[in-house]
C-alpha cells in the first residue's frame, strides 16, 4: 500500500457488487478502501468490509455515515440505486470528490441532478463498466461506418449463461445500436431479432442478431461485418465479474487528475 | 496420369455440380475422366467435357450413352435427381463398377431400387457428401452422449451466405438430430430455434439453434457444449463448394476395392 | 443433502486444490463432505475445512487419521503427490472405497502400487480430470485417424494467461499424441513447434503447434484439420479452475457403482 | 452496364491478377473493362480479355498502346511492377484520371515519381488492398491505444495455407506494427515471435505472433487483447483472392469524386 493510494469509498458495501467492489480496491495497485457504507438501519453496520467479502479482517468496518466517509476521501464506487445515487452524487460533489456511477435504471430526473452535482464532483457514469465492452462498441461504430451496407452485412452474436432469462443482451442491443449509429439509421427499422423456416434472401442494410444460452457463460459478444470474400469479426469475452468493479477502479484513477465534470467509459479509455 | 488411375464418369455433366465434378476429376490424383453423360436431347451433346467446365478441350465429348460409358469405367458420380439415379443405379449394378451417390429427395421407394442395385455395384450415397461434414456428425453424437445433459447444454451455430432463403441449415438439423441421437431423445421434442425477449432460463436438456447470414460465407457450422466452467466447440468450415466433388472422388477411390453393397460416408471415413 | 449422498473424503485440504475440492463437494448434488485430511504436524489439524475453503464453518474438522476416516466413507479425491497418493491408495483398498486420483508425477513403481491397489479399491486416475479435455483426445484421435495426412493437416493451438512459464501446454501436447496415435506416427518426429522467417512450405505429415500468451485465459486448446477448400476444429475452453474438481466427482460419483479396478477419465465418460 | 459507368484500364492484363481485375470488373456494378493493357511483344496481344480470364468474349481485346487507353478512360488498376507502375503512374497523370496502385516493392525513388505524378492524376496507393485488413489495422492501433499495456497483453495470430513459405506473415506484422504505434513503441523492440520450452512470464507490453499453417486457407489474421478476466478479439478473414480487385475497384470509385493527389486505402474508408 503507497503513500499515494487513492482513498476509496465503496457504497451498497453488504450487496453482491459491493463485495466484489471491495476485494477488487484491495486487489489493485494505486487504490485503497478508506471507506464502506450501508445504509442505516443494515445488520451490516459495524461488522468488517473485509470479512463480509470474503477477504478476512481489514480493519475497515462498514457504517452508515456517507458524508463523514467522503470528506477524507477522494472517491466513490456506487453500483447501488437510482434514489441512492443522485444522493451520494450530491454528497461527492459537497466533498468535491470523483464519483464513478454504475447503476443503471436512473430518471431524466435523476440524471439531470446527477449532471447538476457533476459541477463540483468529477463524475464517470456508464451502463457498462468493462472497458473492453466500450471499446467494442467505438470500434463497431468505426467499422460500420466505413464498410457500407451495399456490401457489408452485420451480424451482432451473443452467448450468455443458462440462467440468463432475456435475449438478446444488454450489450448486443447496445452493440446493435452503434452498428447503427455508424450507418446513420435507426436500430428499431433495421434489426432482424428472428430466423427460423422460410425467411428469403438477407434484407441488405440490416442488423441480425442471434442468441446462444448454456453452462455458465458470463458474457461472450461478436460483431461479425460480413462482404464478399472477406470477414471482420470484432469480440469481446468476459471470464470475470470482476472486470465491472476493475473498470470501476480504472475510472477512478483516471477521473481523480480531471476537472470536475460528467464524464464517461469513452472518457476514461480517451475515445471521445 | 498414371495407369492405374481409376476411369469415372460423370453424369449431369452440363449442370453446375457436373462441372465442378469434371473439374476436381481434372485436378486429383488416382483419377481419370472416362466419360460425360447428359439425359438425350440435351444441347451439349457431342461437346468437349472440359470446354463445357471452363478447362479447355480435355478430348472427352459429353454423350448420351450411359450404359456404353459405365461397361468400360469403373465408377459413376451423380448428383443428378431420384429418377436418374435410380436409372443409373441400375446400370452401374450391370457394370458391377462403383456409383457414388449425392443426389438428395429420394423417395423410400428410390432407395429400395438404390439397395437392390447395391447386390451388384459398390454404392456410396450421403446427403453431404463433405468429409468434415460427415466427420463433425458423428463425433457430434459422441460428445453428446458422453457429456450428459444435466451438466452440458448443446447449441449449434450456423452462418451462411446472404442469398441463403432457409434457416437454420439443413447441415444444422443434421447436427442437431445427431446430438439428440447421442442423447437418445427426439429432435423435434427439444430444440429450441428461437429466442427473442423474455425467454426464461434455458430449459435443461434441450439442443437450441441460432442462424447468422452475411455475405458470401460457404458454410460455417459449430456445435457447443456448454458446461459449468467449460466448454467444448466441434466445427467445420468450408470455403470452397468443391469439397462435396472431392469427397465424391474420394468415395470412389475408397469403394473401389470394397465387395459390393450400400455404403456412406461414415465407412469411407472408417466410423462405422 | 441427501440420504442417499456419497460420503467423499479430501486429501490435502488445506492446499489450494484441496479448498477447492471442499467448495465443489459442497456445492455439487448427490455428494457431501465426511472427512477433510492433512499429514501430521499440519498447523491446520483442527480448524474446520470450510472455514479454511471459504465457505464458512461446516462441521467437518480437519484431521490427520485417514483410516478412520476412510472406513466410514464411500469415496477419497486426491490431488497431492506420489507418496500420499501411493499411501492413501493402500488405505482405500483396505476400506474398499472409491479413490479418484489426479496426483501427477508417479514413477512406474508408484503406478505399480496403485494398480495393485485397485484389485480392492475402485481407482480412477487421470493427469487432468476436466471431463472436456478428455473428451477432446478421444474426438481428436478418432478425427485425425478419419482425416488422412496426405490431404489433412493438424495444428494444435493453445492460449494460457500470462504467467505461465512453458509452452506449449502439456495438454496440447496430449492432444498432439492424440492425434499422433490417430495417424500412427511418433509425436516426437512429426511435431512443427516453432515458425519464424523463411519456414518453406508446411511438411506434409507433421503436427503443429502454436502458443499464445496473456491475460488470465485459463486454459483454451484447439485442434484444427484443415484440408482443401474446408476444415474441422475441434476446441476446449476452460473458464473457471474447479473443473478439475467438478471432474473428480463426477468420476467418483460414476466409480460408486463399479467393480473394484483400475479406470481412467475415459470410462467415466463412457468412451472406452 | 449503365451510362455513367466508370470506365477502367487494367494493365497486366493477362497476368494471374489482371485477370482476376478483369473478372472483378466485368462483376461489379457501376464500372466497366474499358481498356486491356499488355507489354510489346505479348503473345496475348490482340486476343480477347474476356476469353483470357475465363469470362468468354467481351469484345475487348489486348493492346500495348497504354496511353491511347488512358485518354478516353476514368481510371487504371495496376498490380504489375515497379518500372511499369510508374510509367503508368506518369501517363495516369497526362491523362489526368484515377491510378489505382497495388504494386508492391516500389524504391523510394519510384516513391518519388509516383507522388510526383500524383499532382495531376487521383492515385490510391496499398500494399494491401482488402478494405477489410486496412480497417483492420486502424481498430488495431485504436484499441492498442485505448487499453494500455499495464493491464492488457497483444497476441496477433495468423493462419495461411500449406504453401506458404514465411512467417508472420506480411499482414500480420502490418497488424503488429499498427498496435506499436498505438502503444508508442517500436515493434522489433518487442515482438515475441517464438514460444518454446521453458519461456518464463510473458514479458509486458510485447506483442506476441503465432503463426499456423494448413490446407487452403487463403488469410485469417486477429488481434487479441488479453486483460484481467476479459478479452477483446479484432479478426479478418479471406476467403476469396478476388478480395484485393474488389477493393481496387472501390477504391477507383471512390477516387473518381477527389482532387489530384496521392491517397491511400485508409483515405477510401474514410478513416483519415
Amino acid at each position: 500500500m503507497g503513500a499515494n493510494d487513492m482513498k476509496l469509498v465503496v457504497v451498497g458495501a453488504a450487496g453482491r457488487m459491493g463485495q466484489t467492489l471491495i476485494r477488487t480496491v484491495h486487489a489493485m495497485d494505486g487504490v485503497r478502501l478508506h471507506a464502506a457504507i450501508e445504509r442505516p438501519g443494515s445488520p451490516f453496520i459495524g461488522r468488517d468490509a473485509g470479512e463480509l467479502s470474503g477477504l478476512g479482517p481489514i480493519g475497515v468496518p462498514v457504517t452508515d455515515q456517507p458524508l463523514e466517509a467522503f470528506v477524507e476521501a477522494e472517491g466513490v464506487l456506487d453500483f447501488t440505486a437510482p434514489a441512492g445515487t443522485v444522493e451520494f452524487a450530491g454528497l461527492a460533489a459537497q466533498a468535491r470528490i470523483v464519483h464513478v456511477i454504475g447503476t443503471t435504471g436512473c430518471s431524466s430526473d435523476d440524471e439531470a441532478k446527477i449532471r447538476a452535482a457533476a459541477r463540483h464532483a468529477r463524475i464517470v457514469k456508464s451502463g457498462n463498466m468493462s472497458l473492453g465492452v466500450n471499446l467494442l462498441g467505438v470500434l463497431t461504430e468505426k467499422a460500420a461506418r466505413a464498410l457500407g451496407s451495399a456490401d457489408w452485412d452485420i451480424e451482432i452474436l451473443e452467448m450468455h449463461h443458462k440462467h440468463k432469462v432475456d435475449a438478446p443482451s444488454g450489450t448486443a442491443l447496445l452493440l446493435g445500436a452503434a452498428a447503427a449509429k455508424g450507418r446513420d439509421i435507426a436500430l428499431a427499422d433495421h434489426s432482424v431479432r428472428v430466423r427460423d423456416g422460410h425467411t428469403g434472401p438477407r434484407p441488405a442494410g440490416t442488423i441480425g442478431f442471434a442468441t446462444l444460452r448454456g453452462g455458465s457463460v458470463i458474457g461472450e459478444h461478436s460483431v461479425i461485418l460480413a462482404g464478399e470474400g472477406e470477414q471482420v469479426t470484432l469480440s469481446h469475452s468476459a471470464t470475470d465479474r470482476s472486470i465491472f468493479a476493475r473498470g470501476a477502479v480504472t475510472a477512478a484513477l483516471w477521473a481523480r487528475g480531471q476537472k470536475p465534470g460528467f464524464y464517461s467509459m469513452l472518457d476514461v479509455l480517451g475515445l471521445n
